[in-house]
């Protein structure tokens, strides 16, 4: 365990911890992390070997327990009962008794009476992106272990577009000896699809390799039907790996009848985003776990309280949540509160957080539970419906009261940087991009007419469009000088994905209903590539904008007139900043505000700027509009939203990349212009 | 697959199965079995996947199914529903779709409509040892297949006793193909204690050796608790090595208060054998999974259903059940039917025998339940309630209809032998034994008093003795020419236990209550070390029956003045048969009603043989009576008896081995007489 009882201290120290929780030695030096047994080494498993048998022993009353937590009401998550009268003791990290503890207190054994206050295993979050909090790992850790998340399990395929293993690398090493218990999966889309430009690459054999280090379970969300169902050769060769190596092949995305056939075909068995209660009961039905996020899944969880199914195979999961969000509403504490407010009864809430979570990853030996054996992770709570957490322990030690952290957190020696080399310095543009990057040639047909100006049809996909129809989505847009124009007037702005990973210069180009009126806006934060994508009003703003999302090593930049109006650091693989999390906080709502003030109504009426010229509007009567929700949304936190806006995974089907715009179920180009 | 349609071609047929249940490639043919991925050869796994790739392709509608099976309720085991209108569409040993299959029938889809029968997944035990029916496993499959057991996850320990890791290997290869799918748990206890001698060895470098095999998975019951409690090395590499795996260590026995939560502390998870009611609602409060055998936890199974307990943890297995008795009850089925008759709702009864052993055993992707991607292991059933199978579906095919096999099935090349040859020729005795090697000296400072005859103190252990208690079996025997002698008129007879796995020519002697009047019993089927064990009214019988059972390379023998009665060879690691099961069940039959020819009531009245005499009478007043019972069932069924009533697992405290009598919990020999 690594961690000092000095608040003030939060200088990182040299840790000798293992890629296990715990306390094992430190990975070997080099590039590549350690097998879990590296020849001439102890095995990190020795260490908790150690630790259980000293537990056997303080069960047996043969040696003395270092805590005994006692007077508090047990919730039992195994069983889904309260109990009254069971002290737990504790020795070191884990667990060593549950019941009358009397046999193992000495002299030496700290007491704490919780005075009636209810017991519940630290919570477990079965599906989660630490990069979308935009905070490194041992960060993130700072703010949620307040909140009672002593474990999760990442999926690193943020970090792993521009990382590869090397962002594994780094979700092991920073976490390594926390009392918040990180457990990585291997991400199944990386690349996201086959159409974009990442640096990292995770096929079969890179699969295996991050298999052999301690922490690494399981496959990734399987959010790429396309590749699923079109026998592609890399997703097949990680499903073949995860068979071999008895893996769970995590799914993504909400199915019905034959497509949820095929998806279960592949093996997949899980799924934190049915997306609707009729997916959710019918895929449980086909034999899938689900993890919810209460806050997307409302009217899920009161379906599924309807229906009598096995709520033993449903839990709870955010996935994803900036550090501001996790600040005001809270952790997986929040997915808890909202399920009980929708009706759960408490004590499965609890269960859908902590023991089904843990079953599902098969982590139950260590985590979700209050049992002999498993880290001491526990909360102590004064009410069970408000989710009110007093205390938190994690692995043995008190860490949080009254959600404030009680200790500092220490990250390996990173030689005084914000992060070890292979993290930095991902961002790679070819050269400096220019305005004239962004033009938008007219096809040579029209500017041949030799007319001053002409109009041409353009692809103007809104944000979360998820519809087959095209027709809907396509518009006019005038030309002048031979270069196509966004229609500013209408909501029209021209967009860009500009490659970053590998320096090969490609730039997508399109047009998005975004509604922004003036400026630009560029960031690294770019589901799932995490190309740089920009924004804007005008040529010139954007590659502003571009320029400095480089300069800065990653990050969120919101430009006018030449000028930086606010910027968001992330300069570890381009996504996440090892600044304090309040610091962050404040210049993530800054760079949303400054984002903001560039905007208009997309769906209102017409702006200041000049409308469109020629014949008709150039926005079709029919298009479809933004959802008044998103619309809303937009408006407050346009960066949230244009960071999840072009992904590329189902149930999306026109996506833009640094490649172009294609059809992503037949992996198609398709013309921004004609 | 490697199945004929033909049910009277019993002949084996070379199989070009894997050890991967399925049809994969076989391993090579070295003494050592390949690993997963031998270089240069393919992946059992390749073929799963290419499978799978099929499945895929076939709930999209683009191939088509080979069976449709429609029109029945299915007994969705995930929600605890059942469900109309479901197809179940197939393709190969998969099911590729569960809903509505029109999309995926051609000309050649074989269509079965069941006409409103019951569908419920195959079952699936949970904690088995094949050992006990007698059958090698391809026989054992014969009759259980037909019974609907579709897959179970054998614990080898009785063959490995023998057969180490040798055992595993031919529990693998004889079962490589089948439609029954045999998974394999390591052994946790070879050799069962430190006091006794086995051939087989299995530490943490064997445990690691076989986890590289396909279909092995989980360190076997743990059910030495002295060992875990003392930090025995060879237990605790083993349990690294499963924490190192990310393994399953599975449990055995009943624990309460310090000594469960030590237990519980070492990572052990799961018991099959709570013995109480009080015990199985502890253990799962503290974690626990359990797997009943409802035939002895009908207590337990009431008292859960009292309790609001989560079902979901709570599984059915067989664990033991010799071939006369699988013929007679039947297999799982028998459980679930006793598990409704006790008061389980039907559907629950089913989803103990399938998806919860399925997800304890983590084979979830597999079996245990009727969902895409799954084998199709489906049990056509009339009536839920008296388990009434009427059609059993395996991988894919119909194997058995009302209670008979359809198919035949076959074991791969062993070379026109009974078994491979390293698991046949497995009794090795130093030399034949004679009368004398029975004789039990009689203390020197006794025979040194120079009287004629004279009295000892000697030990004697009921069977199935679990007290603390050594002076209620303390009993007072006759010294005759300087040996001492059973008093066979109190049922006190004479017994034995010779080494027969290295030839070291321990015999560990004892003296227990079996009431034997005549003859003697020899066997090589003893529990948990399968050392030949023999108890007889006379030391020349006994000599004879143990040189008979090593003759025929293991098996039972009845044997009563010098003639052997009946017997029944067992060579394959001298516990299993490949005869025919009916075959063996009459064998078996015919030596259990030998046995109980030879014998008296071992609480009744004073037999027809002469009373010991000397001071009082030689069994103390006080000494524990055998429970009703156990009498009962000893008087019917000795052998069956005789089988287990030499364990030195917990609960026992006093064993006797091939080493002699031992306190198990602190591994020190006891005299045998004082």
């Amino acid at each position: 365990m690594t961690m000092s009882m000095n608040p003030e201290n939060t200088a990182k120290k040299l840790s000798s911890g293992s890629l296990a929780p715990g306390s094992a030695p430190a990975p070997g030096s080099g590039h590549t992390i350690a097998p879990a047994s590296p020849a001439g080494t102890e095995s990190p498993y020795a260490a908790e070997v150690r630790l259980r048998q000293r537990l056997v022993q303080v069960a047996l009353g043969k040696q003395l327990a270092d805590l005994v937590i006692r007077g508090g009401k047990l919730v039992n998550v195994y069983t889904g009962e309260i109990l009254e009268d069971m002290d737990i003791a504790i020795a070191g990290e884990r667990i060593a008794l549950v019941g009358d503890a009397n046999a193992c207190i000495g002299p030496d054994t700290e007491i704490i009476d919780v005075e009636g206050a209810y017991l519940t295993p630290g919570f477990v979050d079965a599906h989660y992106h630490i990069e979308s909090s935009r905070l490194a790992p041992w960060r993130h850790a700072e703010i949620t272990l307040a909140r009672g998340l002593t474990a999760l399990v990442e999926d690193p395929h943020e970090a792993c577009s521009p990382g590869g293993l090397d962002a594994i690398r780094y979700f092991l090493e920073n976490t390594q000896g926390l009392p918040q218990k990180v457990y990585v999966q291997v991400p199944s889309a990386t690349p996201p699809t086959n159409v974009e430009t990442t640096g990292g690459y995770i096929g079969g054999k890179e699969f295996k390799q991050a298999l052999e280090w301690p922490r690494v379970t399981g496959l990734g969300e399987m959010m790429d039907p396309p590749r699923i169902f079109g026998n592609d050769a890399r997703t097949w060769s990680l499903v073949k790996e995860a068979i071999s190596a008895g893996q769970p092949i995590e799914g993504h995305g909400g199915f019905t009848g034959n497509r949820l056939a095929a998806y279960a075909s592949a093996g997949i068995q899980s799924t934190h985003s049915p997306n609707t209660p009729e997916n959710a009961l019918e895929m449980l039905r086909q034999g899938f776990t689900i993890q919810l996020k209460a806050e997307r899944e409302a009217n899920t969880i009161k379906k599924l309280l309807e229906s009598q199914v096995d709520w033993s195979r449903i839990g709870l999961a955010v996935d994803d949540r900036p550090v501001e969000k996790l600040l005001e509403l809270g952790s997986l504490d929040h997915e808890v509160r909202l399920a009980i407010e929708l009706g759960v009864p408490p004590v499965r809430a609890y269960q859908m957080a902590t023991i089904n979570n843990a079953r599902h990853w098969r982590l139950d030996r260590d985590i979700g539970g209050i049992a002999p054996g498993r880290y001491a992770d526990i909360l102590v709570i004064s009410d069970l419906e408000k989710v009110a957490i007093e205390r938190v322990f994690a692995s043995g030690k008190e860490v949080a009261r009254n959600g404030k952290l009680l200790v500092s957190l220490e990250v390996p020696d990173q030689g005084n940087r914000l992060a070890p080399s292979y993290a930095l310095d991902t961002v790679k543009l070819r050269r400096k991009v220019t305005a004239d990057d962004f033009k938008v040639p007219a096809p040579v047909e029209i500017t041949c007419r030799g007319q001053e100006r002409v109009w041409v049809h353009a692809l103007v996909i809104p944000p979360f469009y998820f519809s087959d129809d095209l027709e809907a989505i396509t518009c006019k847009l005038p030309v002048r000088n031979g270069f196509v124009e966004p229609a500013l007037g209408t909501g029209i702005n021209k967009v860009a994905i500009v490659e970053r990973h590998q320096g090969t210069g490609n730039i997508g180009l399109g047009f998005w209903r975004w509604g922004f009126e003036r400026g630009a806006i560029a960031m690294s934060v770019l589901h799932d590539s995490h190309n740089i994508s920009v924004v804007g009003a005008n040529d010139h703003d954007m590659a502003v904008a571009v320029n400095r999302v480089a300069a800065i090593q990653g990050g969120i930049v919101v430009v006018e007139n030449g000028r930086v109006l606010a910027e968001l650091p992330l300069p570890i693989f381009g996504l996440m900043s090892d600044a304090p999390p309040e610091e962050v906080a404040e210049l993530s709502r800054a760079v949303e505000k400054a984002a903001a003030g560039l905007r208009i109504s997309v769906n209102g009426e017409a702006p200041s700027g000049a409308r469109p010229e020629g014949e008709g509007t150039a926005v079709n009567a029919g298009m479809s509009q933004i959802p008044p929700d998103l619309a809303k949304t937009m408006e407050a936190k346009p960066v949230d939203v244009l960071t999840f806006a072009y992904l590329t995974c189902h149930p999306r089907k026109f996506v833009l990349t640094d490649q172009g715009i294609f059809d992503i179920r037949t992996e198609k180009r398709l013309p921004l212009v004609w």
